[in-house]
């Protein structure tokens, strides 16, 4: 399987298309899932191009891995999560719809349930937690 | 929250308890989870103690997804899988019941929904299923 410039994720790191971000540095973005299926719901990627954990790079997998980390202890701290869900799929098959590499970091509350996938989200109440992830990471 | 040197999967590092190991490294082991998900569903997991990302060292998480990769790899050449999911769990909000830092890989079948989780598997398709992935790893 090849990587399609043409995905979501390639316009987003363009710049074609919009995005919430929260955090990048040289090798990863993470911004915003516009599709939350918790409070502060949020991607990783690399700013490279791959299509999954399948054809990554050890070099991609090491960088988007740590920023996986940091997002996932701003969020516990931005939102006073109680855990957090990561959440990484290749292929079709295995939940992929986007192909280019992406890990989802979910913050969990204590007795709350993940939503279903697919239901829009409302960008004020996802820009607003985007502003308390950026604070949180200082 | 601090790292439990009594959990299982310490003890089946320290070979205390059994496991169906299909894979290890200096700083990794793979083996396969006894309530499968799906066929040839196996949990990575770093030789040294962590609890779980939150506490994770870099060297820690860039071993365990060199490992996840290659585990992916080998699950879909072993069973012709048509995609994986990855998932990892933090703290029993986000889903984590043992806690020594683990990913799990999910071999995914075109048209097969995982299966509920808590259902022991069936220990002699579970090491059939074993010996196929260390044949897929050569």
């Amino acid at each position: 399987m090849s990587y399609d410039p043409e995905n979501i994720f390639a316009k987003i790191l363009r710049g074609e298309i919009p995005s919430t971000r929260v955090y990048e540095d040289d090798e990863t973005l993470a911004f915003m899932d516009i599709m939350p299926r918790s409070d502060g719901h949020l991607l990783v990627i690399p700013k490279t191009p791959c299509r999954n954990v399948l054809d990554a790079s050890p070099e991609q997998l090491a960088s988007v891995m740590k920023t996986v980390q940091k997002l996932s202890q701003a969020v516990m701290k931005a939102f006073e999560a109680d855990g957090v869900t990561i959440q990484q799929f290749n292929e079709a098959a295995g939940g992929q719809e986007v192909f280019h590499l992406h890990f989802h970091v979910l913050p969990r509350y204590e007795g709350v349930s993940m939503r279903p996938p697919g239901n829009m989200g409302d960008f004020e109440v996802i820009a607003a937690q985007a502003d308390k992830i950026k604070a949180a990471l200082g």
